[in-house]
């Protein structure tokens, strides 16, 4: 199965136009017409190699949506003209503890990611996963998701990465009404946890160092806004926070936010996969406190997510634009100058590729 | 009210011969002839103004054991005669959210400690609590514990500090049967985390540096012991434990311990004061893993702990010392010269004052 998309060459290349094969679809495989893909700030790692050595030619993209096009005659839960997605994940072992209860980003045999991953299942020349940067894909219906179709599809893509990773932690650690809840960092996953977080039920307030962010964060959901940089406003707020979702992407202090949580509070990093400072073991002695990481989400929690979404009519802010400007993306995507994803139109993937 | 005791009256002099004043009893009083007390390491620290400036003349002691000697006309649960304990706390607000719920020692408006805090109260000339390094001690009923007769009380001392600060995160965080329990350095509270862990029904594995510790591990309960400084042992135990009971009193690095737990496993420091080094998110984020601190317990929870040593026979390993080898003792403390606790036999304090 021919398929078209972006790719790059090596850690320094600029992203450009690529041919491929996809596998034919097996029996339990759904083939799907990529509609949009958002661009996540890991694609960017990957592509640059920032995070170990990737695998190239490599194609980011793991938010994608896009119409069923033909299913395999084991494949029960969608049918052609289906709107669907897919996230972060394409396969895993499918029998350890993780797989048996769902949380298939735990998977004890490690999970296939969209891209960049070693393809167990094959049917391709390539060694490697190919993301959704490019106009179609074939996955395994258990790792398909269902898009409410009352959902604008472009900007529903990244509730595939931003939106499952700021609604897990939230559902795990209970987030609900009574709650004052802090999400830290108004980026890409900020703006989600502000959404989910006041979808929930609970108080919200936008941590963040940038006094110019209020307004934006007030008109997402937050009730308040906090400037991390405030040292007299972090000091009056210590201990009484019930919950902080962590969606800094690089190391930072930790001490500042431990301080920020009630007793028995939990701080969970969503983001940050660098090394962390100022970790004292004060803060979390004293008041019990929690801290802990949450990654992407299993498949039924994803698709509870996108339910969710559905009846409460929530979306990520985004940014659409077309295939051949996907280099100028990261660029601003690398800045924090994107309000607050971008999402690819790939029906504009012909014409970039011209 | 006349006491004697030992104090030192400075961060570098040594403790020696000190006359004071207890209180009178109020009616929810009771007063207690001290017959033993530990010595925790806290002692040291605060003796030596390591946490913080200490006011002097400063008399340490929270591990107390002795007999009532007289009560307050309103105090119920406690007569003449009746062997009792009192730890960490003999105040607290007992009014805000913490106290309400018999977690004392997470007093929202600050909780008094045994020694070396403002005295609230009152009742005496001076500003500051005196410990248990000493002939008699007043305490409200509130935080005066009952000692169950069949423990020899020499060794319960230290069930008061050492024992509930292992005791509470155990039963916090559920640790029973069906569970792998690593405890993390085996000084005075990993000695007694190791027994209560094994008495709830985990399988238990003491986590040291000093292969030398193998064998005293094993005599305390622990059914494995595993080497930290083994790289090959730690990467083969990787991903293997429920929950790890951190008893490591300085700062240290959180990852390798951090990677030895299972997805949603937490690691619970109990001992650390100091900045924590490498701490990355990477091992939070993938399994889900939690970090959490805790403080000693609240008194109904260090009541359970003293029924639950009654009732399965558990008190510490000590080593009895004299008053007047107090100073000896502190240096092997500080050397981690051993095992696992000294006690002080009150009895010789009017020979060392000699």
């Amino acid at each position: 199965m021919h398929a078209h998309g972006y790719a790059t060459h090596s850690a320094t290349e600029a992203l450009g136009p690529f041919d491929f094969e996809r596998r034919e679809p097996r029996p339990q495989d759904v083939a799907i017409e990529i509609q949009y893909c958002g661009i996540c700030h890991s694609d960017i790692h990957t592509a640059r190699s920032e995070w170990g050595k990737t695998h190239y030619p490599f194609v980011p993209g793991h938010e994608i949506v896009g119409r069923v096009t033909a299913v395999g005659s084991e494949v029960t839960r969608f049918k052609a003209g289906d709107l669907v997605g897919v996230g972060c994940l394409v396969d895993s072992c499918g029998h350890c503890e993780s797989c048996n209860e769902g949380l298939e980003q735990y998977c004890e045999n490690g999970w296939t990611g969209t891209y960049g991953s070693e393809d167990k299942i094959g049917g391709t020349p390539h060694t490697h996963t190919f993301g959704g940067y490019s106009d179609r894909i074939t996955v395994d219906e258990h790792f398909v998701l269902s898009i409410p179709e009352n959902l604008d599809p472009a900007a529903a893509a990244p509730l595939l990465c931003a939106g499952i990773t700021t609604y897990s932690p939230l559902k795990h650690w209970k987030v609900g009404a009574g709650q004052k809840v802090g999400v830290i960092g108004l980026g890409g996953l900020g703006h989600m946890g502000v959404k989910f977080a006041r979808a929930m039920g609970a108080h919200v307030v936008m941590i963040t160092t940038s006094p110019g962010k209020a307004a934006d964060a007030e008109k997402l959901g937050a009730h308040e806004v906090l400037i991390s940089k405030d040292a007299e406003a972090m000091q009056a707020a210590m201990g009484s926070f019930d919950f902080l979702l962590n969606t800094i992407p690089v190391g930072h202090d930790v001490d500042p936010y431990m301080n920020l949580l009630k007793r028995d509070g939990a701080m969970v990093i969503v983001g940050a996969v660098e090394p962390l400072t100022r970790v004292n073991g004060v803060p979390f002695i004293f008041k019990r406190r929690t801290m802990a990481g949450s990654l992407i989400g299993g498949l039924p929690e994803t698709q509870e997510m996108l339910d969710f979404c559905g009846e409460h009519n929530i979306v990520c802010d985004i940014e659409m634009i077309d295939m051949r400007d996907v280099n100028a993306a990261y660029d601003r995507t690398v800045k924090g100058d994107v309000k607050y994803r971008f999402v690819i139109d790939m029906a504009t993937l012909k014409n970039g590729a011209a």
